[in-house]
């Protein structure tokens, strides 16, 4: 059967020649971050144990809800103390008796939380400043049944539902400077300023051709003995965080820290914290509240309402055609010459198989000089191609080598 | 001080050009949208107490966040019971202290979230069907200090965040339709029709010229006493709602009702509820995570990320920049002719005064036959007297005359 | 088969002729007692169903859990509000599924809980001022199965434990006057004066022959208007409290109420209340904390640690026997002439017959005048044929003739 | 001033002389115990952190309510696996704020609690067996002025309650027995045999002079490869718990271990669980539900009901009488001849200094040979000098050195 692929040229301005343009990413100790990460880690783990128990199959489980309801703290210079745990309810639903198992789905569910919790935010102690608690149901009947159909994995499962994915490539400047930065704070900057927390929101704002990076970004109070130690902390961000960003871009960058502060000799409101987030201190979060699976937050392109974290990868087209259709992008991008820019949107029908999406739609800009008939077909191709591998979405996902947020 | 209004001419493929259209509605008793409701009702409650006890003051609160874990239950012909009761979680956090004044905040919340979900779900058994738990937190004082300048009503609030609103005018037809069906459903069909429940999931495609409203609906089972009455209610509201379809499009209309159904003798699998949300028996909800402030999810639009319920009307973009922008692009394309389609984004920065946002960016889709340059400075009028007045949106928000969802 | 019955004469001072006597009671609206009457009302909810459904049957349970978490209150001369309600977590495991049958446990609990307290505390706004939460679990396997032998309703079910249970009678004149004080209040000083609250504790102590009544009764703010109404209403209660007391009595006898109260210009500290119980301020509770099920806390009488309310009613020794060996020290008490006072203790053993306890220990003290010898047959008779006919304690607790605290 | 000191003699029966004996202990892995344990651990944590704070003084907290809900468990031969885990909800209240102190309760109290619940289950996994939970409260304003007045250290604390505490002395066969196996148990049995876990219920009945002690124990999975295993590990208990026993008595001993298993060909049911305790599998547990503060339940004793664990042990009676009197006891007879039987009951008054209780009542059973007034005013002494030294209780408490359930 021939999938119902459609690739067409746009002809629109493109993001770079946009007068505003505007990227925002909640990086990883950000309270949407956390509950999107825990959310993931908590399905992952569940996929692990199922396909552990039952020949490589997934069972159903959806665990993309829960909350982070903030803690309180009395952060310190040289160390202050967390008041009040951050409480995170994990909800969702995952399959609890399939024949004879029985699955331990909310032991595996509370120790995945913990663990990453633990992992991520290394600052946490575990014991006393964080409560995991678990409030998961075991799924309707009805949807338990789509999985059974996946025994043999002969069959591809079928969409859980009537949804839709959304991807583009490339990254803009400022989509890079944002993505470059966050992978630069956690594999060079932090590891050697440990005062810089993990809760940092980055939101980039292009006005033509000036590029704004403000940095909300919470400090680790231990690490900071004074007032001075912050204020040289700032410095140096602002110092490494601009030649970060002018390997992305030509135009004028200016790097904002921490705007809200008050350092005044009778007041001073600083963004201090005890471990690094603001969950600790009246920030809640919530899974799907946050990025989207390319790690990004792109007001000016389109972006998928649904979460992707904590779905079940397997027929859940909320998380899987969200992934493909990024990476889709991103192949073609690459792969192609001539394109300036590209959207992807997979449609899905609810029980139908997902590798024959109701349409599989794709944009192109094309790059001055270029002709879109030339690259339409490999395009097709490349979009046919993915389809037909769908699966390996799946597997990625299921050994942590895809991000969702 | 001159406000930063930029009106653009936008050379895009209006809309209604575009090859294929998705547009979603997530109706009143979706688990979304009841976290949705519940956060703005809180809110508006918390408003309406402090404005009470502070001479019109609105102290600082935000309730954008809370988790609607389902419960379960056992539906049948005639009627079914509820087995476990939906749990409510209220998170968030408000002003407990002002002055001398103790703010009953939690008790405030619990109230008003048991009335809205009594209210907006009849069928509820409030006493048996829902568990509302609260733990809301009391605010950091440095958010506290914000609202302080609001004291003698002069002041205008200072933006709580560097974020930004987007909203666009006029509504596509499949918008139309989808926004019509969900009226007509509220206020003519349901009343006379009581099994028609309140989760209704309105997922409108269009393929070029042909539409279709896939419609997910949860049936309230002590109104449906058989299989029969449950077939011939779909085959009716097949018919009522291709009729209100027809209202807004000249396109081909099909409307498919509970595509997932199995209805065989053997065995039978339909989407049949004791009270109308399938809340009750497998899907959790959050808030933000479905419709945007105009009611819909429009992946073929900008987008924010931002929930806009629960969030303080006073001072948070993520609220009042999302309204408005809406605002805007509905006055604009009313009054103005020559506008095919609009996109207005607001963009604040972190403490300066909300009426002068770092840049509202109006982008115009000129109708064949006028002339962008004759309308421009009209949108910009509307534009700055719309921020002039931005504190009307607070004020229609905190009466319950802007819907948030 | 012989019952194990063993009466014997007991030497021992009694308790009117102690120097010291001591006797309490946690009235209605006590914490404590508020955890009970939850625990005992979702039991009996569990047992009416079960009934219902499984012709007559009734099937494991124990809901003799759950915690009373207090609120926040903010009480006032007048009218007060409740600031943060009070908590109510169910606990405690009841059968959900057996053959085809599933019981809404979750459901029935919270509504039985909520009724009930409802009812008991009439000034409770159950929309703002309560909230009650479930996590209430399934029984296990093991447990279940005790209850499959029920059915037909020809055996005797046999003892869910090793356990004993303890009664006395007749009441001492203390313990008299404090379930007389509880009466007339319940009944007659409340209905007429509601600013008497629900959370009463009443302390009875007996110096030889001076009785001194403690009376802890928190009053309901709104029937209050101001500090010389709360000091009118104490004395207007010690009056009348007198009165009772001396209807049992002809020892000298004092009535102190709200000893802790500060009446001074400056500060006045006194029991107000929204409600009219201390859970709204702080004040916890649990079950099985409070009085034993003759309504009484008796240090001088033996005493049975086990918790009788949220019991299953069919073979829940710490229930059952509790409540049976106090019902036929009452009834011998009346029947036979010559006790001075009895003691009754059943002891069960886990897995037999529970109308045959290992054995059924009664010790007497003889009136002067009168011999042991003369009334010991009859008292064994009386035993015996309470024991023959076990299952009416079921019954009546079932219907709730039987208080448990 | 003179203490009101009473001590009489008291013509009973004493204890070894009476027909049927009853004594139970529910050693330290019991639900019960859990809560106990969780409570007094919480209450510890909080005392030290006020005397470092505060200049050695503790601030009010009460933490003796708490509520452990039974998880699920799957426990197989040789290793099962915890399913659900088992939830404890920590309540109570206790100061927060205290000049320009914050004390970061919420977070010391699920820190103890993890801290004791790791250290005495050695078998949880505390990353995914176990969920603390809090929901700790604040005091009431007038509980923290009872404590004012403990600066300075000169002024003992007022009585926080009109109630009592009650001891006896010296110990029954069957409680020495009790005792003896528990902490045989814990320190020699166990250490070598794994296998025998932590809740373990002793009940031990004497009929004349046969005692029978019933052992219900919880096995541990891992360490028990089948039921060959068991059975032997069952018949080494007897073995070695009978010699224990026969230390402490000439009269018969029986040991009966785990008298619900059922081992059959075809249908097993034995108490085999994962981590030792039955808390994971259905049992819930409550402070205050369990052993009295001398380790002991005794229905042929006076009691109290007041729970000792958790309570403040600077002014709770319910706490600090309890402890005291059944040291007096022992003390009393330790170092008194002629004493056979001996109960002490420390009554208080709300608000007055808890060395000067309302009436010290002691009742003595003098031994054959032996004349009351002999001894009668060295007993009184005794009295005296322990109620002039209260506060050593205090210190004790909060070192750990006395134990409270």
């Amino acid at each position: 059967m021939k999938r119902n692929i459609s690739v067409k040229h746009l002809s629109q301005t493109p993001i770079e020649k946009q007068k505003v343009e505007l990227v925002e990413r909640k990086c990883i100790g950000h309270p949407d971050s956390l509950a999107d990460g825990v959310a993931e880690a908590v399905s992952r783990a569940l996929c692990k144990e199922y396909m552990a128990e039952c020949d490589g199959g997934v069972l159903h489980h959806n665990t993309d809800q829960g909350e982070v309801v903030a803690g309180e703290s009395a952060p310190a210079f040289g160390g202050g103390k967390i008041v009040k745990p951050i409480y995170f309810l994990l909800t969702g639903r995952a399959t609890r008796n399939f024949g004879n198992h029985v699955f331990a789905t909310d032991a595996i569910a509370v120790e995945a939380a913990r663990d990453y919790l633990s992992t991520t935010i290394p600052t946490f102690d575990m014991n006393r400043d964080v409560i995991v608690d678990c409030r998961m149901g075991s799924g309707s009947t009805d949807l338990c049944d789509v999985f059974n159909t996946k025994k043999g994995h002969t069959a591809v499962p079928r969409a859980n539902d009537t949804s839709f994915g959304v991807g583009h490539a490339p990254f803009s400047q400022v989509e890079q400077i944002i993505l470059g930065l966050d992978e630069y704070i956690a594999n060079e900057f932090r590891p050697k300023n440990p005062m810089l927390g993990y809760d940092i929101k980055l939101m980039g704002l292009r006005e033509i051709n000036t590029i704004t990076i403000t940095v909300a970004a919470a400090m680790v109070d231990r690490y900071c003995s004074d007032i001075t130690d912050y204020v040289e902390m700032k410095a140096k961000m602002e110092e490494s965080f601009t030649q970060v960003a002018r390997k992305y871009t030509d135009r004028k960058v200016k790097i904002e820290i921490n705007t809200a502060d008050i350092i005044r000799k009778k007041s001073t409101s600083v963004f201090l914290t005890v471990n690094g987030t603001s969950a600790e201190m009246g920030d809640d979060g919530s899974v799907g509240r946050g990025n989207r699976c390319n790690g990004l937050i792109t007001p000016n392109r389109p972006m998928s309402m649904e979460a992707t974290s904590g779905k079940n990868p397997i027929n859940h087209i909320g998380k899987i055609y969200n992934l493909l259709s990024t990476e889709i992008a991103r192949e073609a991008c690459q792969k192609v010459d001539g394109i300036e820019e590209m959207y992807v949107r997979l449609l899905s029908q609810i029980g139908h198989p997902i590798d024959y999406p109701l349409v599989a739609s794709v944009q192109c800009i094309t790059k001055r000089g270029y002709d879109f008939k030339e690259y339409q077909t490999e395009v097709e191709e490349i979009v046919n191609h993915r389809l037909e591998n769908i699966s390996d979405i799946t597997r990625l996902v299921i050994d942590g080598k895809l991000k969702t947020f």
